[in-house]
């Protein structure tokens, strides 16, 4: 293996444990992939264990975009097709994630936009809603519809289900997750109050995302997460 | 002790301890119960232990139809007439569970019917709600009104008290528990919003069902579940 | 110091700490007091130790019902006159609890009268609301104002303040604060919603009362989380 | 390094960790700082490192109000002029906190009046909101404006950002930062209900901040705090 690929890889397997470490872990389910360098397929965890089990490089396999198993062990994700027809559709996208993150999934039942009432919630225009099944994504066909549903979008909700959504690169992509899920979160508890709210203006929303979606900005919030999982690791 | 025993008792034990883990231990009260295999009655754990407090086959005991200490040492439950009458009348059922679960409970009090807007909501059909009376089920006239109540469910809910679930053996009765909870917690927190939302068609909810409550599937959260107590353990 | 006395107040002791692991500590507020049994006045924690700290006999004074230290060192809290009062005027009460718990603390800014939607509901008739003042209760003067708004309840809310609760004994007292707090958070919680909810009859809740408010009820409860702080301890 | 100066790093030092241990932690966001004694600038946290992180003198650095690096090492975080604005035109404060709140940071999107329906609320006059614009603080001209609103108020909520308080010495401000977090989840979750909900009057609610908000009960819970965190770094 040489070094680009050995380092892309463990870099894949700690977004696996820092998703679980944010609370998007669901026991089994969850996972996040990364596009082969080498334009094989992707890289994405085996199934059976969860987020918060995926501790070395063979926890993870690469499968090409009809879901064969081109390298590694273990069995695939049923839901493979999320990955590989995101991929497909979006050259531009180098990661993506799937989970069952609680405020998120209870959002995609609904039809209310995405207003940034938080500080994470600049970071996204309104993600699509894909409510046309509660299926499993296990076929091509339905990959390729939750694609079109995402269209240019960073993330699409997925009704009574959960889910998906996507970065440049893992470490964009693991932050894309736990922003939305917050963005969701706080709109969600301060909707419960039934207190007027206001957001900030479009033109206001975006420069601070011009501030906060940095590639140093997203390096200091993964390098903690890192070390805190290195702390826990050795506890 | 045959072998067949030894490991349905093994998985009774570990079944008091996931569900505690999910949250749904009250102190002292809470379990789980499974037909003995050679139709003697239900082995259920002993009371005055929490369901955290279950780690070896003498926490659990084995009990007749009618309440009756056969195998085993410790007091009965009170409640032992929930399981024995729902298995009297449910021959399909191998396994009861009684919890306290917080948002089961609390859903027992309202006529609402359970929409599937979470992942897990797609396993049932709107399980019915006894709300008679909020006593104990301590007499077998109280815990066959109750068995009637559940019907062919598989699930009933307590006013004032709690929840029971079922299953055809201790693995799906576990996770049916599990699911039922999550299910009613992503209702009631989504209803706190006064969102309206939307949940799949009928047909769309029984084609996740059949995808996701599999006997494969139902191993999966198992054995995750019971890694992360053998690491509690050790721990 | 005889073996009843001995044995008392290691009940107080652990007393504290169980208020505590319960969620109901705040930093170095909220205290529980025993009636001296040989009348000399009420065994109470020093001040500037938090509920969790409380580890020794040491740790708890007597005072007097005037707030005299009689036995013991350290500081008394401010609010001794809550437990004195009400000891004065509740000769049946040899237990006095008063904490910041969280949802007790903001129902107490409500009228609402207080509904057995949980199953710890169906312990308590409606409790007061002490709402003339949000002021520290440091005076006999306002402590017995808040023993009359008591009367012959088992508990009464302070308005931005907390709760104040009581009992024949210590365990009896510390379940009840347990037991009210959680079930003003049921009624909370499904108040969330807007759902309608309904409750038991009064003499059906009167019989759950009787069937789950008893001594044994009580010990199955207190050595339960006993054993749960001694594991905490070891740990 | 004089006697008072070590004193005052360390105290800033564990200042950060209490706010982290109070929740306030949003990764590597959230600081406070601490006004110099000899009138040279202010100290506080180097970026890149979470509140839960700064355990030695090092972590924390001077620089003068222009934002400029006068003792110490690391980098300076961007938002360094919400601490010099503020203390530049408010004399009395000697420390300024900053953090992501969740409570405070969703109320910031509202209009609605900050009322003492829990016990912490009594400490604040209802504190402005600053809605002008969500962007990161990194401009004089912005940290002036956000400090105008302030006034001389205790702290000022962020809109879509997160809060901002401040006191007239380290421990006061952090404990303005831990209750304002208080009285506004009290607020917003009995908000949620719909209840009707009562306040002391203005004259009672001083009188209680008279009571509460005091050297020696800030010496109290800030020890309790300290001990906690001993604790936790010996585990």
């Amino acid at each position: 293996m040489d070094t680009d690929l050995t380092a892309g890889l463990d870099e894949l397997v700690l977004a696996n444990r820092i998703l679980a470490f944010e609370g998007q872990g669901d026991r089994t389910s969850g996972h996040i992939s990364w596009r082969d360098p080498k334009g094989r397929g992707l890289w994405i965890k085996r199934a059976r264990i969860g987020m918060d089990e995926v501790v070395r490089r063979q926890d993870v396999h690469l499968i090409d975009f009809d879901g064969k198993l081109i390298e590694g062990t273990g069995q695939q994700h049923y839901e493979w097709p999320i990955h590989a027809e995101i991929m497909r559709s979006r050259p531009d996208v180098h990661a993506v994630g799937h989970t069952h993150a609680f405020y998120s999934q209870i959002f995609a039942s609904t039809d209310e936009p995405l207003r940034p009432v938080g500080k994470e919630g600049v970071w996204f225009d309104d993600p699509p809603k894909f409510q046309e099944t509660c299926s499993l994504i296990r076929t091509p066909a339905l990959g390729k519809r939750l694609a079109k549903k995402l269209g240019s979008n960073d993330a699409v909700f997925l009704m009574s289900h959960g889910v998906a959504f996507v970065g440049t690169n893992v470490r964009e992509c693991t932050l894309v997750g736990i922003y939305l899920e917050a963005a969701v979160r706080a709109q969600i508890t301060i909707a419960m109050t039934g207190y007027k709210t206001k957001v900030p203006k479009k033109a206001d929303a975006l420069a601070k995302r011009a501030q906060t979606r940095t590639e140093s900005g997203i390096n200091n919030y993964w390098d903690y997460l890192a070390r805190k999982l290195a702390e826990e690791a050795k506890a």
